[in-house]
């Protein structure tokens, strides 16, 4: 009957307004509650986090005057105070690092926090195996490319590969600076360094792709930086892996030990990365020669040969730039990590 | 005296380490509570939007039995119902759509969902409001090296600012597919395509880059390409630039009615829009004409000439996909409302 199955239906949904009027006043409520408990929570972390500076200060001021050893004790209790700040879900109601140029640009004003710890760690996982993954590649590319100049090129790059793969780098520095930047503003210590090394990667990666292959009457003698640039790449695929695992292994042990802050992992505390390291920082600090007299003979080629171009001035200052300031970025670390 | 201060500063680090276990434990039950109340919430949820699916179908099929007057106030209802669940803070407890394969390469898996409706908003106008600013450089740019070009440079363009002017489009382009990615997974019913069609664009950008242009003979005849894309560059300029107008309009028509869905503010609706739209589509369609002719110059020339080089074909053919994909889609929009 007409009216039966129209009444059916009204009542239907009539239930349902019902039921989404409901569900809309618990979102509400809960969305607005959430906004007031985590700020009144986000005030007692940063008065927490303003305190232990002030004991901290107010414990080193007093030195001479405590007890060396209480002193000890006092500091570890400290570290262990920040610990509880840092690692667990407290720490995405601390103020937030600002997202910066590079992330609001390409991503507008969107929270890239991750609200709980366990969801902080997943992502920095990921970007460790994403780290693994790529520096195959990394590995691959040119060394596929430098055979094939052996055995198939006759010894002169074609433009198309080198230029996916000089393609496929800029792609690569882009997702790394990117995941990076999200990483530092869920509480990473990375030094801001090597997230700028990797806009000075993407600039370099984005002037070589302008740079013409082709067309030159002699390639063996034009393409020398291409086969130079190709054969640190290699090294560097090497190195990425090496540090990938070394990382990797800081990680395992930081999340076993539930320790806070960048230092806390000390070099002897890690007895299973202090192997490692005694061949990580030579092949580091080899790279960083290799790649510093790449740029300079870059620079030297622009000067002594008569129609150069731009583009080698351009990538020859860039490298430079970068060896220099991952030396001295490694050295600080180095430093930092003996101090302790 | 030396116990006194001793005493003192244990007395405080004891008091902070009190603090902070309660801070950590408060965090834990804040977050874990978080986790429980939007679970059951996203439950409740996604259950409404299957029942109102389900009704919604009953109605359709019940439709010779139900009066029409009825059905046409049940089918508002359920629209006001939808709305309620989509517009509110409740839309951020539906499950998500996944971050997709270029936002999780290039950012991780990270969570770019903005928990509550006031967000979500914010991250749509500060898209439009971006894509104002850059509607001016977009304009800008290639007005000027039109300009210089006349008069500056005896009518060839040097290589080096055309591809500064590559380089910012790629970029560009890079943000906008990336920003437009982050807003589908905030429920926005933007088509894929013009997601699509950005990539498309972005791999235009870098072929473009490779596409050496100085070192030619006869740069008047070589250089057509470029001269093309400019001009058409700045006709897209100015068709961004009413797009924008026309889409801030609709954004705040939206938020002014709290009404959802993509289809809800109709042709008639509109009204502050109407007029807009009479300029615009012309325009547009004008657009992808001429997006198609370049493409078609371009596969043409560099079928006829003798030394035609592979970017040539592929910005034509990409340019081709363009056009045929942007008036399809263009023309489905303009069905699909006229529909209503
Ligand atoms: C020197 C090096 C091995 C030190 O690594 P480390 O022991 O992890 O350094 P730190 O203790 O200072 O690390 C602090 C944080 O920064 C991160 N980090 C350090 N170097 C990083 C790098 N190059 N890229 C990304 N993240 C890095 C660490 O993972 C850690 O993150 P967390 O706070 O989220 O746990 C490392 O910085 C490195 O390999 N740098 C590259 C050196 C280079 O010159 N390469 C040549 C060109 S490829
Ligand atoms: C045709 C056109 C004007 C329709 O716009 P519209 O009326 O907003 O379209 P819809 O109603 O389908 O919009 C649905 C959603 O997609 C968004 N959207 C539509 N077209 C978009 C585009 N080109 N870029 C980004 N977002 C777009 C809308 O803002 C809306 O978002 P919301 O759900 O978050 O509110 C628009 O798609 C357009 O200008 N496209 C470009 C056409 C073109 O060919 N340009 C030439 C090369 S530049």
């Amino acid at each position: 009957d007409r009216g039966d199955v129209g009444r059916e239906a009204a009542e239907k949904v009539a239930g349902l307004l019902e039921r989404c009027k409901a569900l809309q006043d618990a979102a509400n409520t809960h969305s607005a509650r959430i906004k007031y408990d985590s700020q009144i929570l986000s005030q007692q972390a940063t008065s927490v986090v303003a305190d232990i500076k002030n004991v901290r200060s107010f414990i080193n001021s007093a030195q001479d005057e405590i007890n060396p050893r209480l002193a000890e004790k006092l500091e570890e209790d400290l570290f262990r105070a920040r610990s509880m700040v840092y690692e667990g879900d407290a720490a995405s109601l601390l103020p937030a690092k600002p997202n910066g140029y590079f992330l609001s640009t390409l991503l507008g004003p969107v929270n890239v926090r991750a609200p709980r710890n366990d969801v902080r760690l997943k992502v920095k996982e990921e970007y460790n195996s994403y780290r693994d993954r790529t520096a195959i590649l990394f590995l691959a590319f040119p060394v596929i490319l430098l055979a094939l100049k052996n055995w198939c090129w006759n010894g002169c790059f074609p433009a198309l590969p080198v230029q996916l793969y000089q393609a496929w780098l800029l792609f690569f520095y882009t997702s790394l600076a990117l995941r990076e930047n999200i990483l530092r503003v869920n509480g990473s210590d990375i030094r801001p360094w090597w997230v700028y090394h990797h806009y000075c990667a993407m600039v370099m990666a984005l002037v070589s792709l302008t740079w013409g292959l082709q067309g030159h009457p002699s390639c063996i003698r034009k393409q020398q930086g291409v086969r130079l640039f190709l054969a640190w790449a290699v090294m560097q695929g090497i190195a990425m892996l090496l540090q990938n695992r070394y990382q990797r292994q800081r990680l395992y042990t930081r999340i076993a030990l539930g320790k806070a802050g960048r230092m806390d992992v000390v070099w002897g505390e890690t007895s299973g990365v202090k192997g490692q390291i005694w061949v990580l920082y030579p092949l580091l600090f080899l790279l960083q020669i290799f790649q510093f007299s790449i740029g300079a003979l870059l620079l030297r080629t622009s000067i002594t040969e008569d129609e150069s171009e731009w583009q080698m001035v351009a990538c020859g200052l860039l490298l430079l730039i970068m060896a220099v300031g991952n030396f001295s970025n490694t050295v600080a670390t180095v430093v930092a990590k003996a101090k302790i």
